[in-house]
């Protein structure tokens, strides 16, 4: 096996980010990727197996792409005791995994809930899941992911991923090494009334917040440790279908060559999501492309997406993302309120930041404020703009060009409840309640071309729980899986933090399974 | 040529929405569909050409389903001297654009139009739809359409569709034999600051509101006198590919046997959208979902769609569909307020009532009310619940479950501005604005589960202004096209009444020209 470098542009953000991350700006490290090529490239014709007359390489199972999905499908068709290929298109794994802040959703009593006093069952993050990952949801894979998910820690834990037991608070990332963290809005209204909130970020141990380059680390060192074969600069550029529309290889370019690698049982693509692919995005996910910041690596082409419909595979929620709004951190912002365009509120600020950026983007034209007083007001940890400074609240709606009287009724009814430490309107958490009556006033500019929305992708290929591919009708494709966020996964819609990686982690593991006719592990 | 039936499920509803008709409550029309089947058949799995052993029929352009879409097209291939197969599922043509109002969206300054006083350009026209058909909308169609417009009613009129010269005035259908009204939000903030406002809904003629069997008649009688040849009771199974990826053909299940037609030089698939398949909406438009009727015949099962995913089409913006909530007659009740759940207002009433079932749906969570006092209530058209009558804005608020205060303070601030014939905060019309100071009080239960939501899908294959399908890489698919509500249209959201039988009807042209090498038509 040739050496693995851990490139994965990690040299290409380092310089621009060691030094934006120590001022808090870490959104800024998915600044690598700004420039989108206009020509992704064809993925979606097919190549017959019948023009195929040689075969380069082949294996049992052939994965496509080094995140974290294909890793972890990788190292499971492994041990069992396939002979399996990984290709990956840069010069080394991690994939948009690597960018990543390293959080996995993980809960129903893991060791580490345990250890620091949090109680969990399979049940409660059932209810959880199935209340925030819809309209739409797939129960199938909620169900057997809160079921697994313990013996997925362990699973992890066995392979390598460092989490240390500690508990680090509320937070979508952990600048720490510690691990837990509420990552989702478990304990937000009306959520907290529907499921006992646990905190299931579970964060891997890694000093700053670029946790995911450790969790690569530590899965390409168990890749390592199989008898995985990873070929790296291999860009997978379509799939090969027998008559028979059974995918039993594909066409790779590799070295300026072109290669036919065989897939003896199957094919699992593991190529990420399409957020850098600006036609794909225009085409099937327009408002999302008003986000500024993708978090994302180039390789989000939409390459594996593309490939799997070429094969006949149907693409599901393809208009679906996660958006953060970064605005939590510091916390007390929270006692802030989030307002219209009009001057109205629109949500409970204490919900997650990706619940707060869905409904600002889609529901309120992504033309949104957070208004502090002066007691409350702090600069935020991602860089954000101030829209106005006032001595009075009329004075402010009047500066935001808001219609008169609007903002100032907005803020008075909310003051008169929170003085009472209630929010009868919108449920905000009493510990964020206080009246906002300190000048000068100010309105943080979260209007999305001025501000950090960051986005990723969360459509993708319809699978079932066994990562298998489905076609329009339902049927299965016959030698063609998908995971990780090249899928429509646990999230048909509706995100908390770490569900990416769940979501690549496990379902890469479940292809693996399917695909060595091993069982779905035990609870 | 077998004698063609109009049946297309009319003598099925007729019972019952004649007398409902009467009563005005059109939109139960619909009701016929109400049993959704669950296995809704496959499409999706290709024939491929090399097992085709004999031909039962051939000609050089096959159209797939005889509504709006595909009579259009079947009459521009044949008049341009080609041989044409169409090819219907039920018993006689007329599809869903048979169950319609019969109105086309149709501008730029037509003959009825100009008779009936109305200035308007293609220009104006193109600024309206591109502002109210994205986002994400078809730049390429909405031009070439608004181009054409004047073109296109000149064809419908000199193939016997009867329009008359009169207006009628604002709203979706018109109950008349009347021609033009307004069909959409131009009139409307911010619309009417955007584009000079004309009303462009063309109805076409006749008595009630069910003037789309109208138009169902007049476009097979223009088929009739073609040389097309219409073969009913024919079901598309799916179909045929050649080792080109070309289409060259279809399976077709006809008195109980499989016939194979081959296409020389293409097929139209002009099949409806896919509102009356349960798994593909929950799969793909989970929200709509929730809507209780359905504007569509049985044959929206999404067939045309998934056979043209399966010969490699993209299907995009499947999550989009035009959300009608039926409040808009009598007019007189848009001098009341929609409020969400929460007592707050979220809209300008006067906007067109599928821009406001949109914003009532997704972003309102399908939970809102239109409050009215006793000067402004009326029975509505469409049977509606009412939710609470009360003396008191006060005890209105505590009928409907609200946070105490909001909807008195959202009245009072209303009242105030409307006392001045003004609204700063959703600029509705002036002419709408009446202060609700006359009790009794009443709540209009406008929420999706107990109202008259109606819609049917907009997303679907994603084509060229030449109606030729594109993959997801956006290449063309040789010898497949597809036009209507099979397709993502000139609305890639954003609905204005009579926008999908102009698509249907234009694009399906366009499909018959392209097909016949005959060049876009002149504007």
């Amino acid at each position: 096996m040739r050496e693995r470098r851990f490139c994965w542009a990690l040299p290409v953000i380092s310089r621009k980010s060691t030094a934006l991350v120590k001022e808090g700006y870490w959104l800024l490290g998915f600044m690598a990727t700004p420039k989108i090529k206009r020509d992704m490239g064809k993925a979606a014709s097919l190549r017959p197996a019948r023009e195929v007359t040689h075969w380069d390489r082949e294996a049992d199972v052939v994965v496509v792409g080094l995140g974290a999905a294909g890793a972890c499908a990788a190292i499971e068709a492994s041990e069992a005791g396939a002979e399996v290929i990984a290709l990956e298109r840069m010069s080394g794994g991690g994939g948009t995994s690597a960018l990543s802040t390293g959080q996995l959703y993980i809960g129903g009593g893991t060791p580490i809930q345990k250890a620091c006093g949090f109680d969990d069952t399979p049940e409660e993050m059932f209810k959880y899941l199935m209340a925030t990952c819809g309209p739409g949801e797939d129960e199938a894979k909620i169900r057997m992911y809160c079921d697994q998910s313990v013996g997925h820690y362990h699973w992890l834990v066995e392979h390598g991923v460092p989490f240390k037991e500690s508990y680090y608070g509320d937070g979508s990332y952990t600048p720490t090494d510690d691990c837990l963290s509420y990552s989702g809005s478990e304990q937000s209204y009306p959520y907290c009334n529907i499921a006992k909130p646990a905190p299931r970020g579970h964060t891997v141990q890694q000093d700053g917040i670029e946790a995911g380059a450790q969790l690569m680390r530590s899965l390409i060192a168990a890749v390592g440790k199989t008898t995985v074969k990873v070929q790296e600069d291999s860009l997978v550029k379509t799939l090969v279908m027998d008559d028979d529309t059974r995918v039993t290889g594909c066409v790779v370019r590799y070295e300026g060559e072109e290669q036919l690698i065989r897939a003896r049982k199957g094919i699992v693509l593991c190529a990420g999501g399409f957020i850098n692919n600006r036609d794909m995005v225009y085409h099937y996910a327009p408002e999302l492309w008003r986000c500024r910041y993708r978090a994302a690596s180039d390789g989000d082409d939409g390459r594996g997406i593309r490939m799997g419909m070429g094969a006949g595979g149907s693409a599901k929620r393809m208009e679906t993302g996660c958006i953060v709004l970064p605005y939590t951190v510091p916390k007390i912002l929270m006692n802030g309120i989030f307002v219209n365009k009009r001057g109205m509120r629109f949500i409970n600020e204490d919900l997650y930041q990706t619940t707060v950026g869905e409904a600002a983007l889609l529901h309120q034209e992504g033309h949104v404020y957070l208004i502090c007083d002066n007691e409350c007001f702090e600069r935020p940890f991602a860089p954000t703009e101030i829209a106005a400074v006032e001595e009075s609240v009329a004075d402010l709606e009047k500066s935001l060009g808001m219609p008169e009287g609007v903002l100032q009724n907005t803020i008075e009814i909310y003051n008169e409840h929170a003085a009472n430490g209630d929010d009868p309107i919108f449920h905000k958490g009493k510990q964020y309640l206080q009246p906002l009556t300190h000048p000068p006033y100010a309105a943080l500019d979260y209007r999305v071309e001025n501000s950090l929305y960051t986005v990723f992708t969360m459509g993708g290929l319809h699978t079932l729980p066994t990562a298998q591919v489905l076609d329009p009708d339902g049927e299965i494709i016959p030698g063609l899986y998908a995971a990780g966020r090249t899928t429509s996964g646990l999230a048909a819609q509706g995100y908390s933090s770490g569900l990416s990686l769940a979501d690549g982690t496990f379902f890469g593991r479940m292809a693996g399974r399917h695909l060595t006719d091993r069982a779905v592990p035990p609870a």
